[in-house]
């Protein structure tokens, strides 16, 4: 299209991933303050200085931003994660590692920022892709780690690797899902320590 | 007291325990039909033809019939988590039983009455008597298995046991607190072979 005009990226405005960060980050402040339940499109555009038509150009509901923020914050803790395992050389201290980051990256979350940890129930109790996906990796991250252990020595292999990372799975939950956290406060504390040295005595080979 | 007159019991009335046995039946079925927090002294009162200050004779507050009935509905939960345990002879299936009854009797209770649910949920929310009583007295059972383990030489005899116990106590908590199990659901199909495959073996000598 040798005639085809190309504007200089500032008459072309923002591109839709400029608007959309934009968005979101104006709604993270927005319902950090007021609350996710609560706030409604409108309320946001308003916020913003956007027309909430506008704003329903880029995302097709108040969800879809919440989902888009809870994204954000499952990524965050799932990096803390990942950093607190990479740290570590040896399976089983990887393991300990990941079971410490996850109740400490879950807790900080949610006890600085109770209105986000709004959003977070919301998608856990409507199970939200995010949070689908956010399981998934932290499977994936369990899974790998085993089979690491398994392959070092450290771990035991007689049992399906699959069945043995789900239990684990199961083990690790309390402390993952938010709408479960609220209600393990009291345990936060030792239970790091206590789950993992019972799950890394039942790894032993 | 020679001179004493001693009434025949017919004369004196039903005995106070008999009364508070009788609220706390009419109070379990006016609750389970119109809901726990919704419901008041004086509505109870009208309901069971009693005034609200004979009630009030018999239990200081709502909440006070509220534990009991919470207390009543934790002591069926235990007694069919024993019997499932007696019904074992060796410690790690009386283990394995422990779990399966556990999720069992809770999800049977929770399930089949929603409503008594709702007490149940207060009571775990504002940590009453009657669920702190409850969680002692399973980790009192669980504590016994083991050690009961530990003398025949099924479990391992390294760990402190009231850690140990500590820690199994942890993986069973999801399942045992009503708050939490409503967010389990998803899992207490395969949860308690998978939690107790791998608290077994942890156990392992």
């Amino acid at each position: 299209m040798k005639n085809a005009i190309t504007y200089p990226v500032s008459a072309r405005g923002p591109a839709d991933h400029e608007v959309r960060d934009q968005i979101v980050a104006a709604a993270t402040e927005h319902f950090s303050r007021y609350g996710y339940e609560k706030t409604t499109v409108s309320d946001l555009a308003k916020a913003i200085g956007f027309s909430k038509a506008y704003i329903y150009k880029f995302f097709e509901s108040k969800q879809a931003i919440g989902e888009m923020i809870c994204a954000n914050c499952l990524r965050e803790i799932e990096s803390e994660v990942k950093a607190a395992v990479e740290e570590a050389d040896r399976p089983p201290e990887k393991l300990r590692r990941m079971f410490k980051a996850i109740v400490e990256a879950s807790l900080h979350l949610f006890s600085q920022d109770r209105k986000l940890y709004e959003i977070a129930a919301s998608a856990a109790t409507e199970h939200w892709q995010a949070t689908l996906a956010y399981e998934e990796r932290i499977q994936k991250l369990l899974q790998d780690i085993l089979q690491a252990g398994r392959q070092s020595g450290d771990f035991e292999r007689k049992t399906p690797l699959d069945e043995t990372a789900m239990a684990i799975y199961l083990v690790m939950r309390p402390y993952l899902n938010p709408l479960i956290l609220q209600h393990s406060f009291d345990y936060t504390e030792e239970a790091p320590a206590q789950l993992s040295g019972l799950v890394l005595r039942s790894l032993s080979p």
